[in-house]
């Protein structure tokens, strides 16, 4: 049996669809969801396991997370009851009190993506979102307690199985991305 | 012309010799030099990109760095010299104060790899060390201010061409021994 990543990819990675312009994301509460409308397709959507983002499951390894301008970002019915998980992550992760489920993260401070909202496409009510294309933050499947170290070699060959490329950051261009800014802000590079 | 890397490996890189056992590290002073001991070779060399590391001159783009047992390590000249860079970073680096030759890097902190000293093979006065096998922190370089985002793609098609895997981290194995030590740390992962 193959190692589980995440169960959006676990059958297969399928391809998002060009002409998708968004949809809803609607939270697990059974009466009462938080539903979160989001007015465009999204983009670096990746399998990621870092210990903060929210999965569908706690045995789950990775989550599924991706970027949206924040403008396309609006909720629509039951803001009351969002939370931020963790006010002084950089991330400040909206969920929903009731269910737990991440609806949206923004960033407040300044940073290289600022003005990106972090969501978790599975969530949408609608498919066609663009597909996932690699995988961040490996190694930190072991700090979550999901993963044994004696397990990564399995876990990584499965991503590159899969088309996701592992890596134990953000993808190249990301982390160029990053260090772009970090580059500008020290005055090394013009701005 | 190639993109330049490390004066080490610019010109290819030169494998080590297995029978290699050690030898003495010395500063750049040409009177009175630091020099440091070193009686093992040396282990997960490579380059890295990150902003703390010593490099031979400004504009080189990587450091050339490895670890070695700290029991391993002895000042055999001039400690006097010696200051560490900057106390508060994971690394102390013991750097001479006059030519600011990095001589060795130590952890006093716990931390996955306490116990194992970073040096610069490239200060051995003998060949034969272990040679570098792959390419740690390479974004960072744009933090550096040394490369433009622009020529990232030709500096990681060089590091390939190496065979020095580029990596915005450390190495996969790397990664995930600090992941295993955060794991047994937090208690996810017995001790």
């Amino acid at each position: 049996m193959a190692v589980k990543i995440h169960p959006s990819v676990d059958n297969g990675v399928k391809a998002g669809s060009s002409s998708f312009a968004g949809g809803t994301l609607k939270c697990k509460c059974t009466s009462d969801p938080v539903t979160v409308k989001i007015g465009a397709n999204v983009a670096f959507n990746h399998v990621c396991g870092c210990t903060q983002c929210w999965k569908p499951s706690q045995d789950t390894k990775f989550s599924l997370i991706a970027v949206v301008s924040k403008d396309k970002v609006s909720v629509t019915a039951h803001p009351e009851k969002l939370k931020v998980v963790n006010a002084s992550a950089t991330i400040q992760r909206h969920a929903c009190s009731v269910c737990g489920t991440h609806m949206y993260g923004r960033i407040e401070k300044d940073h290289a993506f600022k003005g990106l909202d972090f969501v978790h496409p599975e969530l949408f009510d609608v498919a066609g979102w663009e597909e996932p294309k690699f995988a961040a933050f490996v190694s930190s499947i072991i700090e979550s307690g999901t993963t044994k170290p004696e397990e990564m070699d399995g876990v990584r060959a499965r991503l590159k199985e899969l088309k996701l490329e592992p890596y134990d950051a953000l993808s190249p261009p990301l982390m160029d991305l990053i260090a772009t800014f970090t580059a500008k802000a020290k005055g090394v590079l013009a701005a």
